[in-house]
Order: structure tokens, then sequence, then C-alpha cells
């Protein structure tokens, strides 16, 4: 079927029939704007992200299902990584003409599982034509009491810096999917990433983390801006980021430098923090109990210069670019 | 200057530092998400839009300045039908390699000029490549205490319809443009509307609208979403809807029908909205104390069907169809 049959009001129709009702919305698709609550005492949280065909998604690579739920999972990361509760998404989509209908009902079927994973409705948003590619615009609002937000500009010289589960499957599966291959642990992460919402509320809630940020550009890009926003600098032992045993068999044969993969390969969206020194234990007990290992990776200093250092003690020179999204 | 030598973050610096310190932002652009505070007592309003190059615009009719402000009045526009305040946007962007960093420059000025307008703050939002045209999307947040909200739903019969200010004008002025004018009253319209803020707080702060829309897609589709919202019908009287002078003169050399287009016509973000009956005088001078006029063009009738009577009384089959956005 063609969305010239339905209409965008058919359309909106057929995605807000897979909507159940939310906690929090006194009023959902369909008005000029939606309504809902903000729990007492607590703040919004809002976030926003861009996902465009061609650049950050190839419909030979991906199904609508999988790519429905990294739409909206890159934005749950987004919340997860300040300490909060995500709650309410809105969708704005710029649609090829020639798109079949059961392509965007199967993409919507994905952005709400995801989304009823992570106690999160779909409340509002728009739909138009697109001039080229499929665009997917996804606000999503979260909430969390003042005390416990966890920012950017918290990390202290001397703080431990850790990382959740391991780093690099994603840009290993980006790799391995441009070569052909369409399974496997790397890939299925690359096109289906868990956002950690549950490690980030045990931070918020437990107050260890004094900076926190997601891992979308890269581990050393991210820790950039956690270095910028505090004001501090980091060493960081490269024997320590944690690579899982897919990561450590596959990448050699397609990344002359694995560690370099791991350290600078985007779109992980693990939790990289920092907190006081001396809690690593209380830290890795913490995030087992989410169901997410932590690992120390290095520590915060002072000054603003990033270290890495390998295994043999020796300084790797730091690669601190990530994805330069207008890089020519 | 090319987006290529001032990266993502170059580009978001630039935005960010044209913006003010807004009311309720805890933490604007620049973290993983932004935390603002709702008002006690008050709910959030959340609408968003899409813009796509080709398709809502076209840059060889308007330049940036005026297009910034465009693209957020049209969310300004939804909160203000909801009855509500505009407080926080967040704006993401799909940009052409080839934009130069200056059309960025005079279109996040546009944003920000109708920010500062309507006490809007931008907080955040996202920006990346677009692999074709400039893709333009925003959410923005409002508040109300839940009294005051107007909703589509609220029309009973009996209640008089009535529409702010001249209707028209901006479908006049795309085809003026199409027909290679750049400047005029109705050109103006279409590429620099004014939401209609004051009067919608007025309206919700006298409890004096039952429903109410803003007019985006044409008088008679949008009204058609207050009457499936309201289960209701309505009559409209073809010789009251207000037209501007202009309008009355150049319609007529571009349109066979220039009722129609002033019909049908959309973008012209007025409001449509009714009110109980019997208040049209208080209605008129509540909205003149806002610098609008308002005017009443019919009134809501029990069933499902639209009546538009002519000057002479005799019935104009109604046209309910606004722009498919996905039509061939």
């Amino acid at each position: 079927m063609r969305l010239g049959e339905i209409g965008e009001f058919g359309l909106i129709g057929r995605i807000a029939g897979k909507v159940a009702a939310g906690a929090g919305v006194r009023l959902g698709i369909g008005d000029d704007a939606a309504v809902t609550e903000t729990e007492a005492g607590r703040l919004l949280l809002s976030t926003a992200d861009m996902l465009v065909e061609g650049i950050h998604f190839d419909l030979s690579f991906t199904d609508p299902f999988r790519l429905g739920r990294k739409s909206l999972a890159v934005n749950v990361s987004d919340i997860a990584a300040m300490g909060g509760h995500p709650r309410h998404a809105l969708l704005c989509l710029a649609i090829p003409a020639d798109l079949p209908v059961e392509f965007l009902d199967r993409f919507a079927d994905g952005v709400i599982s995801l989304a009823e994973e992570f106690g999160v409705t779909l409340i509002g948003g728009d739909t138009c034509r697109s001039s080229s590619g499929l665009v997917i615009s996804i606000t999503l609002h979260g909430e969390q009491i003042p005390a416990r937000i966890i920012p950017r500009s918290g990390a202290r010289p001397g703080d431990d810096l850790f990382v959740t589960g391991t780093v690099g499957d994603s840009a290993l599966g980006l790799e391995l999917l441009r070569r052909g291959e369409r399974s496997g642990h790397a890939v299925e992460r690359h096109l289906n990433p868990t956002p950690r919402v549950s490690a980030g509320l045990s931070l918020a809630e437990s107050g260890m983390a004094s900076a926190m940020i997601d891992v979308s550009d890269g581990v050393l890009a991210d820790l950039g801006h956690i270095l910028t926003g505090s004001g501090v600098g980091a060493r960081i032992d490269a024997s320590l980021i944690p690579l899982s045993p897919y990561f450590s068999q596959r990448a050699p044969d397609v990344a002359p430098a694995p560690l370099s993969l791991a350290l600078t390969g985007g779109e992980d969206y693990e939790l990289l923090f920092t907190a006081a020194p001396g809690r690593t234990a209380q830290v890795e007990t913490l995030l087992a109990a989410s169901g997410v290992t932590a690992t120390r990776i290095g520590a915060i200093v002072a000054g603003s210069d990033v270290t890495v250092t390998a295994a043999d003690g020796s300084l790797i020179p730091p690669e601190r670019r990530g994805f330069n999204h207008f890089a020519p």
C-alpha cells in the first residue's frame, strides 16, 4: 500500500492505534499539542536526535523494526546518561513518497516495542513527505529530581573513570555490515542497541556518579565532552578498556588497530561516567544489580589533556576526534 | 565558510552563543538532555513540526532569517491553539554539506528573533548532515494550568464559530511567489507568519473558547479536526469569512475561486475556535485587546456535516480536503 492512499491522517491514525495509554498523559496524539504531567518535585529532561537515511542508517543493512527501535533507543540513551526516567516521545518523520505503508507499520512497531520496554509513551509528532530519503526526528522527555540529575560537568581530579558493558562492538558491526555480514553480536549491537536506563538510574539514586555521558560518538570523543564540561583532563589505561570476546576475535580481521576502533568507534550507547576515588568495588556491585558490568578504565586528572597508556606503560598518541558530521 | 571547517560542535557552539538565559532553564544546550522546570500546577504542552526543503519551503522564495522565524512560528502557533504559554524549544537540523555557515547563522538569528518575541528559549536539539536538502524539525514546549487548556474536542451544537484575523493571505502569497512576486502583504504573511499567542492566552484565561485549532491546513480542513474531535457538524456563512483588502484585490488575479482559496488555503496560522452562543461581542472585545480581530463565521450543529452557505443563501458544495502531504 502507498502512503498517498491513506494520507497523512491515515498514517497518524495507524500509528496512534498502536499506542497504549501512558502514565502522565492527559492528551496524546491528535491535538495541536500533547498534554502531559510532570511529577511534583521533578525536573523535565528533553533530548532530540535526528536520523537521516544515507547518513545514519542504510536500509540495505537494517530492517524497519530494528530501525524503529534504534531511533528511539538513541534518545532513551541520552535520558539514561542524565540519570533520568524516560517518559514521553514525539516522533517526526519525513517520508519518501514510494515508501510502503507496511514499512512504516513495522517501523512504528519497532519504536513502540522499545518504548514499552522502557516505559515510554508516544504522545505526538509530525509526518510529512520527504523530497529524498527517510528522515526520523525524535524528541524524548524524561524526569528526575534535581539532586539526582547527573550532568557532564561534575568530574573532579582524582575521580575514577568507568564505562559500562563493552565498547567497539557497534563500530565493528558497522564495518562487518559494510563487508556483507548481516548477523552476529557486533552487527546486532550496531542495529539494535540497548540503552542503559537501569544503570543510569542506579547511579543517579546512589549519588555515586559525578559526571556521565553516553558513548554515541566514541569513548574518546564523549570523554572529551565530560572533560570540557568539567574543566579537567584524564588518563586512560588502554589495557583496561572492556572488549567483548566477539570483538577481540573479529576486530583484527577488519581494523588494523582494534584498540583505536574501541576508543573512537561510536554508537555503543554504553555509559561513560566518573566517581569519587576508592569506590570501584561499590560501583561494580551497584551496576551488576542493574545487569551490566562497570569497568574502571582510568582516572580524571587536573589540566585538560588526555593520555592513553598501553599495557607496557608507553603513551599512545591521543586521537580525540569523534565522527565529524560535517567532514567533507 | 563551509560546515566541514567548523564541525558539528562548532555549529552548536555558534547557535548556543546566540541564546540568552531563559526562565525555567536549569541546563540548556550542551548536555545529553536539557533540564527545565515546569511551573507548579501546570501541565506540559509539547508539539513538533518538521519542515522539508522542496516540500514546505523553497529557498528561492524565502531567506534564511524568515525561514528560521517561520520554522519556530508554526510550533508556537500550535501552543497558542491550546491556549498555552510557549516556553522551550529543541531544534534539529539535517544540513546539506554545501550550505554555507552564514546561511545557518542567519537561520539561527531568525529562530531566535521569533523565540525572543514570544518568550521561548532554545534549550537543545541535534545537527547532522543531510543527504539532500535542508530538513528542520522543532519541538516546542508550552505550559498551562489544566482548566485553561483548550482542546479540539470541546465544541457543542449551538456554539458559534470564530476565526481570528483574515484567512487566505498565505495561500495567495504562495501563489504570488510561484508567479515571481517577492514582496507584498500576502507574500509576507506566507513567509513570516505571526502566531496568535496573546489571542490564545486571552481565550484560555477567559474560559470563553470551547474548542480551538490553528489554521495550518486551511479553514475547512482544520475545522474538520474540531468536528471529528468534538463529534459535531458546522455551518459556515461564506460571506462572513474575513478577507484582507489585499486578498480581495489580488486573489481574483490568481485564483478562479477566491473564496475557495480562503477556505482551503493553509498556513494562515490564525486561530479557529468555538464559543457558547450569544457571546460574539464579548469575544470581539476580548481579542481586540490582544490586537487581533475575531470574526464569527458560522456555528456548530449536531451531526457531522459541514455546510457552506453563500451570501444569497445557496449551498456551496463542501470541499473538506486539506493538503494531502502524501498525495501523488
